[in-house]
């Protein structure tokens, strides 16, 4: 294997693309750095990120890494790659590290805020970065709903994840902190975990939002978390209120 | 002329338009509203803005007047309106006013904010809303230079307004406000003042930045607005980091 290995962090806008990873259908994030670092360092490389982000997801510090057999001119090669990169994908660092670190498997947390604008009218600014519910949302209920997903449990009730034929999946992650913050017309919700499963985020925003509407109760949460069962918790909420904000290490 | 009067507040995010006034070519705000009204109200009318704004100009707050031989259920308008809108204009409030309201002749002021971004590498959600100025700036020739444009001038070096043929043509203005912010990524420049000419908050800023960098001096202002010449000051700033953000009556 190449010798050495870089850190890239990512600043993306989701709207135009189709998600993180490559894909047969639709242009994904990961595809068009790794064709711009193949032009310029005439080396074709894999970059692998610290996760996927779906469709419309955006990221403030998306991590990924790869290794190549030169070493890098790194203040050269942020402006190259920039200057190759749709404007919508900003490189915001890179830095060389140790031969062994993953951008996935060293990530020992991460941090999603999730805005959901609340007002009548949606700013048109915002309209690509908000979920906008129009019922009046109970945020009483949803803060004390909020606080049932804290600590570690099995999410599978809360993630879109498949696993056929894998024999043993660990489904169990422990989230530290999920805090219901006011903004500028609506609120944000904030999770800081040890990992999050495939839509995980998206699945507990979605059920949080029901019980806040009233329509879902704080109390089904401990049962829906024991029932292991995705059809259980809810609608996900919509991918464009998302925004990977770090990746821990 | 129509009985009722209805003033607009209207948000834009300006990047897909050509600006705010009906022009041949290209699509303007000023048209699509129009549009839409004339589909809900089967009444075709004017809307007149407090003033152009340019291609790529954004606002916050824009105001705008239109007369009708109705009057109209401001809820259910608003929301018919909305829907037949695209998501990047949102009217954000309708109210009856007085017939003799005129969104241009009846303002006493108005308030811009133009957006710079500073660092080196520019946040991809904000491309389409930053000028973003490479060089180092200092800060302090641009704060001090921005005092020198405060109080009643003849703003005719800082406007592209030309007005052949026009026997009268007032171009004194009075700047109340220019403040310089700091924000996340740059700074900010407020603008408040009772009118500006055309362009004249992009050509303030452009020679602002031109102090900052250090190719111009602040001692030159004075002159330059003596001189009511537009050769004499310089180059204008971008249209995509000014925001109109209100309107005063």
């Amino acid at each position: 294997m190449n010798p050495y290995c870089y850190k890239l962090t990512i600043a993306y806008d989701g709207r135009n693309y189709s998600g993180w990873q490559i894909q047969p259908n639709g242009l994904s994030i990961q595809e068009i750095i790794q064709n711009k670092i193949a032009i310029i360092l005439k080396e074709k490389i894999i970059v692998h990120g610290s996760g996927r982000t779906d469709a419309k997801v955006h990221a403030m510090n998306q991590t990924a890494h790869f290794h190549i057999s030169i070493k890098i001119d790194e203040r050269r090669f942020l402006h190259s790659l920039n200057a190759l990169l749709p404007m919508d994908i900003r490189i915001k660092s890179i830095e060389e590290m140790p031969f062994e670190f993953h951008a996935r498997y060293k990530a020992t947390g991460k941090i999603y805020h999730y805005h959901i604008y609340l007002d009548r009218v949606i700013d048109p600014f915002k309209y690509h970065y908000r979920w906008h519910v129009h019922q009046k949302l109970d945020l009483e209920s949803l803060r004390s709903a909020a606080k049932l997903f804290l600590g570690t449990h099995d999410f599978t009730s809360f993630t879109n994840e498949t696993h056929k034929g894998t024999v043993v999946y660990d489904s169990i992650r422990t989230l530290l902190r999920l805090d219901v913050i006011l903004e500028d017309g609506g609120i944000r919700l904030e999770f800081e975990g040890d990992g999050f499963l495939y839509k995980m985020v998206r699945n507990i925003t979605g059920f949080l939002v029901e019980v806040a509407k009233g329509k879902r109760s704080s109390s089904e949460i401990s049962y829906i978390l024991q029932a292991k069962d995705r059809t259980k918790s809810g609608p996900a909420a919509p991918p464009q209120g998302l925004f990977l904000m770090d990746v821990l290490y």
